[in-house]
């Protein structure tokens, strides 16, 4: 198996991308996995000879061209072709790779995936999917942000394929499904939500309701589902706050602890509410190919959990997985 | 002055009502301050009787009925006319009360509100608006969860109600007004922000532009606009994270700090992430007179907290503020 990583994606890119390929494949006891290094050789390499590791489980392949964030995603296999998140995709397509990961711009991956690998049939719009670290082992949120405008039956199609990785990655015999809402009265919520409710009481199997986000860290559902707007919002919000509190701390236990247990304590806080960070990325639902958004400020921990998510995903063959999960709708969806 | 408080409304009622109403007299210096407690007279008495202070700036008015969380909201004025609830927003329509206060059922109360005392002329959908604390002094979050579908030209009717409050209320000479969005670019956001984005260019004074979720408490803006779906969950996902971090401490800092300053940490990390709690409630906005949406779970010093803002509001005309912020946009706001 072969997973492609965009070496040049992410703010702590060359450096800890390749340091997170290295440390996958030292935790990685399969001896088929491989890497490919997709970014500019020579800065790739650089890196690279700083890994006392065997490298004939590494590839690098060049490509010269990085996407910055001034870059119109809707174009970017128009315009950078020869960029490293490109290239990434790109050798899905041909086969080269089995799977691919990227911690550059989420709307790039996003378009140069829809674009090159398209989407499961029947599916309307793909979501991202990260799982988020909670009291009973973490919950899926679908969609944490890849598209701002849904209809309550793309909701639907969410669920279904949350669902099965749910089950297949997370080992969850029967998990439960939640529509982030307001209040958990059957009633309540915004014109897509009440929508969606009624869609999911038939078409999702264990739906347990509406959730309120108070309850998300409790453990109340496996699977998340809202739109991407409010999911992305939750996920940033979560992160803004987790750092406000670990600089509120000093305030509130500073006569308690050490210098030393105060920047533990701190470090703990950030981590804790990193979300995206903890959770390593969470895969492209509903593209035709294993694809990973990682985080952007991911290091070489959440690298190297980005990638093993793809190995697994591969390694289930997840997209079919998914495909018969949505050919398995009891009848069309109908708004 | 003479403010009505539903004495019933809210999860630790009568008791901490009561209590909120005493220790917002004793705080308040100005004697010309009455607070008319609104519920079933017997166990209102039965509560003020623990509090030995000069029943001189306390009246008492019952009323039977007591709204639950089953009650249709959009009803409550025909099914439970006889309520804690609508009777304090009908003193503020008879004239017998200046403000109206209640921690009971949020929609309820907002349906009360717009059937007696009806909208201030123009307005199209009211919002409520709490202070969200942060190192900068907080932010109002408007709409924190009045209305679930707006258009982008309510929000724009949010924006300035709240700077109007921003200026009188919390003394800022010319606030920042940030629209919470899913980026800081303009071309971010779904088809409500990005519509809005452009209204508030035109008509919003001192915008700031989109704001991130991450960087609300870092003092972005002073003033964050959303819609109500978006606003409520942030607001309860915030009391959820904080309810957990106050869990996750003991494993983070277990081995530092004693029994009584574990204790002490996991309540101050509550205090600071129940954010409704600590702002007091919110009033709100577009309806023709003070109402403070006090918090469900509210204790004697929210309550004390959100009569003091109703008081605030009254003294400073607010009412009349929004009604000329809102005259004076400079032009019709088209979408």
């Amino acid at each position: 198996m072969r997973i492609a990583l965009d070496a040049m994606g992410g703010d702590h890119a060359p450096e800890q991308t390749v340091k997170g390929a290295f440390d996958f494949l030292c935790q990685s006891p399969d001896e088929d996995v491989t890497v490919i290094l997709v970014g500019c050789e020579d800065t790739v390499k650089a890196e690279t000879v700083k890994y006392p590791f065997d490298m004939t489980r590494i590839d690098i392949i060049h490509a010269p061209e990085v996407v910055s964030m001034n870059d119109r995603p809707a174009r970017i296999v128009k315009t950078k072709r020869d960029s490293s998140l490109v290239r990434t995709v790109e050798l899905v397509k041909s086969g080269e790779a089995d799977g691919a990961v990227s911690a550059g711009s989420t709307g790039a991956l996003l378009s140069a995936s829809l674009l090159l690998l398209d989407r499961i049939p029947g599916v309307r719009r793909p979501a991202v999917c990260p799982l988020i670290p909670s009291d009973h082992g973490g919950f899926l949120l679908c969609d944490a942000g890849a598209n701002v405008d849904v209809r309550a039956s793309d909701l639907v199609q969410f669920a279904l394929m949350a669902r099965a990785n749910s089950i297949h990655i997370f080992d969850h015999s029967r998990p439960h499904i939640g529509l982030l809402n307001i209040g958990t009265e059957a009633g309540k919520g915004n014109e897509l939500t009440l929508k969606a409710h009624d869609l999911f009481l038939t078409h999702v199997d264990n739906f347990v309701g509406n959730v309120e986000a108070c309850d998300l860290f409790a453990g109340v559902a496996d699977v998340v589902i809202c739109d991407g707007f409010v999911g992305n919002i939750l996920m940033k919000f979560a992160e803004g706050l987790g750092m406000t509190l670990a600089r509120w701390l000093p305030g509130l236990l500073g006569e308690h602890l050490s210098p030393q247990a105060m920047r533990q304590a701190r470090e703990g806080l950030a981590a804790l509410t990193n979300i995206a960070e903890v959770g390593g990325g969470g895969p492209l639902f509903g593209i035709d190919g294993v694809v990973i958004v990682g985080h952007g400020r991911a290091r070489a921990a959440s690298v190297a959990a980005a990638i093993n998510l793809a190995r697994k995903m591969v390694d289930l063959g997840m997209v079919e997985a998914m495909r018969q999960e949505l050919a398995a709708l009891r009848q069309p969806v109908k708004e």
